[in-house]
């Protein structure tokens, strides 16, 4: 269900790519029925949370609103549009515009929404920032006006510098981008350089204070909503937790609890993938005494405990022991897999990699170095053959190696390429362009590995890595914002420049078509590739526009061409996407590493482990990734005893507690404040929700705060 | 003597104004004797402060160390360059380098060295990120060597593309900057639009993400060095505070106690310049039951309270209601003073301003104009005059109100300057550009005044205002690291790039004194002001490099003009100030802006201001803005009793806490951390320091923990 909503709105979204000005042209009778096909999937999913949710709740949410409005909106405009290219006239497609709604507003996408709920609360106070900002950049230009504009100096270009109070004001904002420094300057520092000092205060105060304060503002707010949220959500699962006690609790003693057989049921029904082993763990760890029933006070950490991810792992022999034991353990055997596990291992990798990485930089044309690459990849092979030989295949290839499965994708993907790159030389005397092309990436990838083999590089990798899922909600946050930005980029500037390849001689083929720019500097750095021509030229556009050096290059190009208010368009996009959403990308970040530079195991995540532990079911981590696992195993059998615990034993299953490295997006943000809410809001709260409980005969349980 | 120690620190670091490459040329005799005599002030100095502290300290600091090695090394450079220079050879003075050693390291220089300390701290974590950075650097030109190498593609300028390896390296840490984005992808995404991706993938990585890295790394480092140095200084403090107290306890019933004269001599010896009333404030605070002696725990809190700026103010009558009192309050002078005080008296200003600011914009030429700004002035001036007639001129002049000076300043120099550039127009037909530069300056400034109207404004430029103070620390380090860099530029590019003026007919005047230069981008961007030939020159280029922009055009024209390997310099330049140095500035402000954010009263400044309030001597912040602090008074003071009040209600004194906005840098910062050190380390930390004072027969007081 979900993954069909998300398909529908992508192809909504992708209709960017075959609708006019197109990258691969459709007529318009397909393209609008592919989009009232996405509407009647839309409408249909609203239909269907109209019927689970109830009609007051429904009919009170924005979110729904806004998607209803967009669909009906959408559909009259491609009505209009339809009716009027019948007629033969153009119109323009201005629903377009309102295609990210439907990424943002449907439930599945909370992360965007909540990125933008923080941008919205951000903007009164980020707006004060700004008019101040503004008010700054005025003045220095209503200076600039009176110390140059009577000077008669002029601009290596050759036009009058600083006389026209507008461009100045326009000038002045490049400059606090810092793209056009230090041209910007050099007329008047040419003419005395205690001008320079104007400029060099204007930029101190402009763009390192101005700008830094923006950043502050943004990750000020946002951490401030973020946790606000976070603290919501934690306080709606404490409440639920406790409504779900109360409905299955039974008096025992003197205290309410849940019975085993109920905990069970009910752990089965919620969380139906987790093996009985791990079920059988959680129970250990919420019925700590083992009396058969769980209190109050573990039963509502039973949400962050399923929350936790605990890996079991099961101890297996190796398959080749098991197929063949006597070869596997032969003395040629056992000296190749202390081989493969000693560090020499590791560090001879790491001087082929290096070596190979000299081979990859020499020239290709030479034909011994084309053979060094066969042995390179056999070598690779080899390691990855030698690895699962050694370790045990399913423990090699677990969910949580990631560079294992890199690994091994890279070097088969690199196999696969070879041959096919050779294959197809030899039959045709042709190097496949493409072919090649991903043959030297992935040539290069390989060399990633020996980042991996130090412990250091280790660790930061580990946070950006980390990083990653949440850069999905940027990604989605950032997809909404080029894509508004592109469709009004395209009915704005769409045809105006066109790109000539470099020997055409198509007349202003060197003006990108248009005399308008002739002697421009847009022509001159041949730009003309750089035009809202379709969706992707747009994007790219756009991602130079972030990037922001040379983007009044752009914005002078496209006033050329169209009119002076065009650079309205591009000093909107500067604030919205520079201003906000980057300074969100850059606050994110800031927060993803002080989390993980200050991350300790939490409460619950403790008290697993302890019992891990105490069962003698852990496992190091150290341990796993020197493969020795299966060998710690045996002597701590001989070690430990116990009823319960042998049980497990005898199955084979170890259990750990997953790293940090793979967590949700989500998690990663509750742990980002968990720590911090709780100790504050344990009074106010837990009176709170425990009055919503409607037990009120049961009495307090004085060890219920640290639960929460 | 701090002061001197400045003036001679600075002397000897100007004396680049003047040695050779030189500002003004002054013979190698004079500035050597300079030189000469500042090391001879640095000697006495450590010479005093050997005697003044115990031999085996002085030694063991490393600074004194510094300094006198500095001292020996300059002086040996001078002589044998001196030497050199009679028999006619010309060598380098390289000791100039070191003249920044003498900055940091002198005792008073407390701030910079911090920072350079937390920069050492940060270095090891920080190498780790650059080198897995530079990793990412090296792979990602690797594989644009084997993409973009064989296509037999070129750049705008003609030259082939991407075909050397180190200057692919180059090229794409450039690209890290943005600084030649995106003229470093055309080439690529002008053959297909796909090979834009890798410079999309490339930038994301290494420009936003790992740029944003550095950030985290810096600024959490920063703040955890930060957090422990005064952690230190607190302890310390508190160190002291209770070894004072142990010399002058006296045993008072079951407790030790400090005798109530002997605190105020104490008070009186260590802050001579409070008045009798603020230390009698304080005594309330420290004796909250007037029992005639204070204990330990209040004793020790007394550094927290000399801490606080309490402002003691003084209410009189306005000078001209003492002299003339029936004039003063007469009918008219009471409408004048009212209407001053209202809000609409601001509001008209407001309008003023605005229309100030149009006629500003407006043609200087015309007479009428010109005339106008006459009324301006004298308008400002009647503003000024009449609000000094309403309140009472000491407080309207008082150190705390900002805007005053500001405003009175700025008209005032606006005055003197105009009737200057009016009778020197008068007398010689003839604008001197300075003056008229100042003129045009000092117009602009006063309309910062309209942002002051505004509350929300108020409230950011306040906050912008309290970290100036801070950034004098960050002024200090900037130009240790540029002083450094520019002594190196000089020696390294003097001469090599010449400046002629716009209608020069030298040889080469078009590229820049300099063959090589030829059809290069430096010469076409006519940069040829910026060069290393003297000082002030060099810290202009460098500041160029610090905005960043165009700072590949700036290195390759060095490069070309001398070495290829002269691109170090540049990308050392780089390294240091924009990822470090510019990366501490932006924790500095964020820092600022989040304790400006989360900032509440400490507890003992809730103390102090508790006992103001209970004798009934406090003043409301807004009473003071808005002038009714006289009027005010006069009903308060019926209202209240009391003896110990009523003696100071006579001497019509009133006391408040100086908001964050006078603060110095040390007890902004010290405010940042000890809210958050404090609650922890509070339990070890008084057993400590406990332990180290000589009192042990003394029975540990349970509400001590508090004071802290």
């Amino acid at each position: 269900m979900q993954a069909t909503t998300y398909f529908f709105i992508f192809v909504d979204l992708f209709l960017a790519v075959f609708e006019d000005p197109a990258v691969y042209p459709l007529p318009f009778l397909a393209t609008s029925l592919v989009e009232v096909l996405c509407l009647l999937v839309f409408f249909g999913r609203l239909v269907h949370f109209a019927k689970v949710t109830p009609r007051n709740v429904f009919w009170k949410d924005t979110k729904n609103i806004c998607i209803m409005m967009a669909i009906l909106v959408t559909l009259i405009d491609l009505i209009i549009y339809g009716a009027l290219k019948i007629s033969n006239i153009n119109s323009i497609r201005w629903s377009r515009f309102l295609r990210p709604i439907f990424l943002i507003n449907f439930a599945e996408s909370r992360q965007i929404r909540r990125v933008f709920r923080s941008i919205r609360n951000t903007l009164p106070e980020i707006t004060y920032v700004f008019l101040l900002f503004m008010f700054s950049v005025l003045m220095f230009s209503l200076m600039a006006l009176k110390l140059f504009g009577d000077r008669n100096l002029r601009t290596v270009e050759g036009s009058p510098y600083f006389t026209n109070y507008l461009e100045i004001v326009f000038d002045l904002y490049v400059l606090v981008t810092t793209a056009n420094s230090p041209d910007v300057m050099m007329p008047a520092f040419d003419f005395s350089w205690w001008y320079s000092l104007f400029f060099i205060t204007y930029v101190v105060i402009n763009t390192y204070l101005f700008m830094s304060v923006f950043l502050a503002v943004v990750y000020n707010n946002y951490r401030k909503h973020l946790k606000n949220e976070i603290r919501k959500l934690a306080y709606m699962k404490h409440h639920k937790m406790i409504e779900a006690f109360n409905i299955l609790k039974v008096k025992e003693g003197t205290e309410f609890v849940v019975q085993e057989a109920q905990w069970k049921q009910l752990v089965k029904q919620v969380a139906p993938d987790i093996s009985t082993s791990h079920r059988e763990l959680l129970l250990r760890v919420s019925d700590e005494e083992q009396k058969g029933y769980v209190d109050k006070k573990s039963f509502v950490r039973l949400a962050d405990l399923l929350n936790i991810q605990v890996i079991a792992m099961r101890i297996q022999t190796h398959p080749l022991e098991h197929w063949m034991p006597r070869v596997y353990n032969s003395a040629v055997s056992l000296f190749i897999r202390s081989m493969v596990q000693h560090k020499g291992f590791v560090w001879t990798y790491d001087v082929i990699i290096l070596i190979n990485a000299v081979f990859i930089a020499l020239d290709e044309e030479n034909p011994l170095i084309s053979y060094a690459e066969w042995v390179f990849l056999s070598l690779y092979i080899l390691e990855i053959l030698l690895k699962v030989y050694t370790y045990e295949p399913r423990a090699f290839f677990a969910k949580t190696q990631f560079w294992n499965w890199f690994d091994t994708s890279i070097i088969i993907a690199a196999l696969i390429a070879t041959i096919l790159n050779a294959s197809l030389k030899s039959a045709s005397q042709y190097n496949s362009q493409q072919v090649l092309d991903i043959v030297f990436i992935l040539r290069v990838l390989r060399l990633i590995r020996i980042v991996d083999s130090i412990q250091r590089f280790r660790v930061i990798m580990n946070t950006l890595i980390n990083i990653v899922p949440t850069m999905l909600t940027f990604g989605g946050l950032a997809l909404v914002v080029y894509y508004m930005f592109a469709i009004v980029g395209m009915e704005l500037f769409q045809g105006k420049i066109q790109f000539f390849s470099r020997n055409s001689t198509a007349h202003h083929a060197l003006e990108c078509g248009n005399p308008a720019l002739k002697d421009s500097l847009f022509a001159r750095a041949k730009y003309c590739k750089n035009n809202f021509n379709d969706i992707t030229s747009s994007f790219i556009v756009l991602m130079e526009l972030t990037v922001v050096n040379q983007w009044h290059v752009l914005a002078n190009g496209f006033a050329l061409v169209t009119h002076q208010a065009a650079k309205l368009y591009f000093v909107a996009f500067h604030v919205v996407v520079v201003i906000m959403i980057i300074n969100i990308l850059i606050a994110f970040i800031l927060e993803a590493f002080f989390v993980e530079y200050s991350l300790e195991k939490s409460e619950v995540e403790t008290a697993i482990e302890r019992k891990i532990q105490e069962l003698g079911v852990g496992i190091q981590e150290e341990e796993l990734r020197d493969g020795k696992l299966i060998d710690n195993m045996e002597t701590n059998e001989n070690d430990l005893g116990g009823e319960g615990i042998t049980k497990k034993k005898s199955q084979g299953l170890m259990f750990k507690i997953a790293s940090t490295r793979y967590r949700t997006v989500d998690a990663l943000l509750q742990r980002m404040f968990e720590a911090e809410i709780l100790p504050e809001d344990d009074g106010p709260s837990v009176d709170e929700i425990l009055n919503l409980s409607p037990a009120d005969v049961y009495p307090k349980n004085p060890t219920f705060d640290s639960t929460a």
